[in-house]
């Protein structure tokens, strides 16, 4: 095994931090490392955060992975949401309690953009899962802003997804109705000091009973008021509770099976993508083809064939 | 050239809603049709309309689509958005206003979903705006909420690209920062008639200060009361004063450029897909991949290797 993958699965930061760089670049070393970790990997539990901006994800992953620390548990975060303080943006004293968790060792912060070159999600993502997974990260948090497909992409990583909602947010229910409800495994109503919590309550709750009606297992709803630390340690409890069930259920194979899919998918799509795009000998047919298209010689979709029938067998 | 191509061409709305869900459903035939319809296109002038929900974009569609009928011009509208009010969701006041709209032969409303099987926006938008263009429409507009990567990537079709925002939703401002602002064409501070709306304009302002300087046009700033109708002439005539432009210097045809070079890549991954994930040959060498990433016998990247050595060339 060579000697990154090795310090990745001592849980060094230099070579977490090296080799998750090297993936996001496609350097081809890294493919050759990832190999090597992927027998170690499958232990660390993945909780997806999602909710809208203004929701309070940030400062309840601070103190989800504060109260984790307190438990002697490793913590791995994958910002997917370029304005997430986790990213850089915010404020300051935001980013004040960002470094006090980036200044633990028993912390890895990882913050990644959406946007990939030929469309998609940063795909990169599923390897930093795979990185901190084997590195020894109990938990993983991965925080997406949740609205678009991206992010529901993302939410297919995470064992347990947790859907923030704020009171008084006509929006949020408005999302929630759209498509987000599927994917929730633990709403939390957050900013629970907030006027209007008992309604935004209710309406999850009427939700829930239409969409979890016949199911063995309701969602949960918590209130949480995260600035102050409340309802942290009752979500941990849930969090748990929601892991047992997936073991005592199929649902876990069900879910890391889906996550591999996904993974495997992405992977096709982004050497294919890559293949057509970056490499010199299509590169230039593409760009002499769009040329055409602009000049209505040619149609998209014959265009598209054309391309296809000179890579595929 | 087939009778539903021709159709089309003539304005035939019962054609064209045939044609574009033949598109969506991936027909082989709608490959037939796209290809005689390609060289009448090109004609139309695109308009993406973007903003979080609850920015009015509805309402600012519905008032703009009745002024272009005013000045006697077709109108087709593509709503990429599962909670616009074109999409079936909304309040009854709302829908009244796009059951008139249904009503008008001038007019033709398509909504569509974001989510693709295999990841990416519903790719058959490219054809949707092609459809529409080559059927005489002389403005297409397309509604996204505009958050997502899917939303950017819908964004390149669009020749002119409005941005709207509400006074005093300080997530507006955050949008724009974290990557809304390189798409503007024209900004729209909408529901003018709420506190806060010089201010609001004023952070624009100095946004735009910064991301225009040295360029030879100025993103501009407008305010609109979409609810009673307030500045929709005046946005009109800055759309046309885009167009102009484009067309004065030669943005027009590298615009047009990204719109193909887009949809170009768009249908070369969604026929790679399909071609991997859903024909029988591969779908069962999928699957046990699959199972053996699960139980770690193979990792992601050789077995996504190990698929792209059947099909490649």
């Amino acid at each position: 095994m060579k000697d990154i993958a090795k310090k990745v699965l001592s849980g060094d930061s230099h070579a977490i931090a090296r080799l998750i760089t090297l993936a996001e670049n496609n350097d081809p070393s890294a493919i050759a490392y990832m190999k090597d970790i992927h027998p170690h990997t499958g232990k660390a539990h993945v909780i997806g955060i999602t909710g809208v901006m203004g929701s309070g994800k940030s400062t309840l992953i601070y103190e989800l992975t504060r109260q984790y620390r307190k438990h002697g548990k490793n913590v791995g975060i994958i910002a997917i949401d370029p304005t997430s303080p986790f990213s850089g943006g915010a404020l300051l004293g935001d980013r004040v309690r960002m470094m006090e968790l980036a200044m633990d060792e028993g912390v890895f912060i990882r913050s990644m953009g959406t946007r990939g070159m030929l469309g998609g999600l940063a795909s990169a993502v599923y390897d930093v899962v795979e990185i901190l997974d084997a590195s020894g990260k109990d938990v993983i948090i991965v925080e997406t802003v949740g609205v678009g497909q991206a992010e529901v992409d993302v939410i297919k990583i995470a064992d347990t997804t947790l859907v923030i909602i704020v009171p008084g947010l006509g929006d949020s229910i408005q999302t929630l109705k759209a498509g987000v409800m599927e994917i929730a495994d633990i709403y939390i109503v957050n900013k629970a000091d907030r006027d209007g919590v008992e309604q935004t309550v209710a309406e999850i709750e009427s939700l829930v009973d239409i969409s979890c009606s016949g199911k063995d297992r309701v969602t949960p709803i918590l209130t949480t008021i995260a600035k102050q630390g409340k309802g942290i340690k009752e979500l941990i409890k849930e969090i748990e509770n929601h892991e047992k069930y997936l073991k005592k259920t199929k649902e876990f194979d069900v879910q890391r099976r889906i996550r591999y899919e996904t993974e495997l998918i992405e992977i096709i799509r982004k050497r294919l993508m890559n293949f057509i795009f970056d490499e010199e000998q299509f590169k230039y047919r593409v760009e002499s083809l769009i040329d055409q298209i602009s000049k209505k010689e040619i149609d998209p979709h014959s265009a598209a064939k054309e391309i296809l029938s000179k890579i595929l067998k």
